[in-house]
């Protein structure tokens, strides 16, 4: 293993314990495109588990696929006011369809003569190509619900990138769902954002706030946005999915009416969902401590390795014989191993990668083990090594990958407890803030100008009213006005 | 059913009834950006079955997946000489990064002020981009080889269009595979080529010819194509997929090299493979019928859809009853089952809508079934009907869906033979090809020049030379010189 094991850890620069972990397990690298990135097969494996989860959830809660273009004519972002206003303006723009080769022999140039009558954007988000789609599919109220997936890449030019957590293109779902009534197209929002949070707390293990934000957070065009917010090691919120009840707004300025049972014309109700590449973001800031990536066993790639330690051929064999019958009893139960007998790596150097990507469980098995049947069993998440009888190997990896799920759930929720305050004043609110971050549940007036002049002052926004939240009153921290209930401030990713 | 069910027969139109197979049996339609379509839940439902079967058979070979950026810096094409010279300049060029709104207020325009420094290309295949990455992870023989599939959307510029057969953006997946010696990269190419072969003719029941392209149909940037080429009933032929040897030219352009067991450094020997939405209008065009689209069960995302036939909620609910146990059953089979009890829609046009669909079997059950426990079994391949007992329903449905499977393939490989014909001159050659086109066995020089003045003057091309193919001494049909080997001609998709 030539790779270079010295990393950062997260007291020293969380930042950089956070690139290096994404760099050095192989997860994903930046590309030679700007703020574009590389995922990494290692990495590109964890998202193919959470596709696979998520896609199953969609699908058992009534959900089909579809694939929608990648380009969006730049006209259709004029159609929805509120969209276009509010939606960010850094898009990649299609405006050519031809290169040639150079007169002077220097490569190849964009052909001049080959520009678009239109323009055509990259999709930041689909709502304007997939709601004029909408109109040839919706006629009557038994055309309806529309309930669409699409799994795709879209494109946002972000200025600032961060592997994962903010990248210029980057890989989602958008769920885009059409109804005869408000009230229907509300429930699907809110059943996604359960859905969301299923996976994300049971998949991740990584507890969730549910809530609705704030107009000023919003997304462009949505008469109200729920989400799902997480908290990270270093104390900063990072926003893990939406759903949105986007009212009659697209298929107004798409021209998307359907005839009710009694004969009248109305505009569809819509909602739109999606969770990205982020949540990559989210799972190793999470779990990750100070000696690499820890990953939840639902998502592992490699949920057990073993590794033999030997001193010849002979005992190489003998081990190997006695693996492959716990290997295949493990497999058999639906559980990943990988034996890494490979003989030009040193176990110590198998053992410190393996750390360091994460595998749940480690088993050695080395020639003492194989005279008294047992084999070192070590975990990640606790970093704890037993010995255990080979013969109840099995079934004591069954148990533990259990146990090692709810174990990182039942720490992230005693860290986001510890995290998560309550003040009363702005000078405590701004103390807590620059002390140790985290939610900050504080009495607001309800208004953007102070939302605006706390996120100014002190960079935290609000991240949600939590969904069901108790009404009290008081009075806010900043304008002194009434306030009728608590609402969760963070800074946030 | 709202749907007009006036569509053309093969005879009449048969580029018509392919449009109206794709467009009415909801597998795709054209979108409101040129050349780009929307594959529908239902089209999007077959593509997923077949992603799935590729994607397990790909792992199964050792292949991990990974994804590389959707854009390729302009630079990077005049990299591989041959790739840049070769390969169509027809591309979609992102030269902008952002929009602002009109300052005369009428909607949003390209901000002048946001030109990129260097253009991007979206891809249109992604090898310049992928061994540009590929020089970071590949240092030594340690490090090879390197197998990775990519899941994706590219895009060429099209100018004429049609739905899954030619498309501005389309759905593929692209395998880049990287090798220590020129034998294992010759031999992925083939092991993948095989790996095609046994897709298309297992899952899509569609036989293929095995074989390699001549240098004029190579691609660009290749050693060697490899291809499997499949019959429609036009007569006219179809590339389902290629893999191609290439050689070290693309670790050349990007200066990937490794350093051997011996220390000398050496660059890298490459493959790639790919095949895309393409096998929609394959598997279309294969099996599909007057009545229809005709699906293999293997693909088929309804394989068995029950109708109940009913006089009043009383016999329904007998009906519902009876079916549920069935369906069950069936499913407990993994057969995908679809009870379609709407009570709006008379029997007669769901029969119509899922034989327009392609469900393999349809069972209709009516009150005097439910009076001799038997159902009525249809097949969609043949359009015969049968009385079946009720407990005798799911061994014979599970026994049906082999055989249909099966007798969809020896269909095609009829048709196949009955259109595949030996020509030892030019004038027998021609005629044919417009009598009834087909795959044309010839003699042929072994010169660009006569490949080319072929094509010019009848519109055929080489589709292949076959593997393993009998070498015979014999004239040329066009230009008289010696020959040693006939190769396969036809008109193409």
């Amino acid at each position: 293993m030539s790779k270079d094991f010295v990393f950062s850890t997260r007291e020293k620069d969380y930042s950089k314990w956070y690139n290096d972990i994404v760099e050095k397990a192989d997860l994903a690298e930046h590309s030679a495109v700007r703020g574009c990135m590389v995922i990494k097969p290692y990495g590109y494996s964890i998202w193919e588990k959470m596709q696979a989860a998520l896609d199953k959830m969609f699908k058992d809660t009534g959900h089909v696929n579809a694939y929608f273009p990648l380009f969006i004519p730049k006209s259709f972002f004029s159609k929805e006011a509120s969209h276009v206003e509010g939606f960010a303006k850094e898009c990649a723009i299609v405006t050519h369809y031809r290169l040639k080769n150079d007169e002077g022999g220097k490569g190849i140039v964009v052909d001049p003569d080959a520009a678009l009558e239109e323009e055509l954007i990259i999709r930041p988000t689909s709502e304007t190509i997939i709601w004029n789609t909408y109109r040839g599919w919706i006629q009557s109220y038994r055309d309806l619900p529309v309930l669409v997936n699409q799994w795709a890449n879209v494109v946002r030019w972000e200025m600032r990138t961060r592997l994962f957590l903010r990248t210029a293109e980057f890989l989602w779902q958008e769920g885009h769902t059409a109804h005869a009534t408000a009230e229907e197209a509300v429930s699907e929002a809110e059943k996604m954002l359960d859905v969301y949070a299923d996976f994300v707390e049971n998949w991740m293990a990584v507890p969730v706030l549910k809530g609705v934000k704030t107009p000023n957070e919003r997304f462009a065009g949505a008469i109200d946005t729920y989400c799902i917010e997480a908290l990270m090691q270093d104390g900063k919120a990072l926003q893990a999915g939406t759903s949105h009840f986007l009212g009659q707004n697209f298929a107004k300025a798409f021209d998307v009416k359907f005839a009710a049972k009694d004969g009248k014309l109305d505009y569809v109700w819509a909602s739109s969902w999606g969770v990205s590449t982020r949540l990559m973001g989210a799972l190793i800031m999470a779990h990750s401590d100070d000696a690499g990536l820890v990953l939840p066993p639902k998502l592992a790639p490699i949920q057990v390795v073993i590794v033999p330690i030997y001193k010849n051929e002979e005992q190489l064999k003998q081990i190997s014989e006695m693996v492959a019958g716990i290997k295949k009893s493990l497999e058999a139960k639906g559980i990943t191993v990988k034996y890494d007998d490979r003989d030009n790596i040193r176990p110590g150097f198998k053992f410190a990668d393996y750390e360091f990507k994460g595998v749940p469980l480690r088993i050695a098995i080395g020639g003492r083990d194989m005279e008294n049947g047992t084999a070192e069993l070590a975990r990640r998440d606790t970093m704890t090594k037993e010995t255990v009888k080979q013969t109840d190997l099995v079934e004591k990896i069954e148990k533990l990958l259990i146990e090692i799920q709810s174990n990182l759930y039942t720490r992230a929720i005693n860290r986001r407890k510890a995290a998560t305050h309550t003040a009363d004043t702005y000078d405590d609110f701004k103390k807590m803030l620059d002390d140790k971050g985290g939610f900050i549940y504080a009495h607001w007036d309800g208004t953007s100008e102070t939302e605006q002049k706390i996120k100014e002052e002190t960079k935290a926004t609000i991240r949600c009213i939590p969904l069901n939240n108790k009404k009290e009153t008081a009075k806010c921290i900043y304008s002194g006005k009434t306030s009728t209930q608590r609402v969760v401030f963070a800074r946030a990713y």
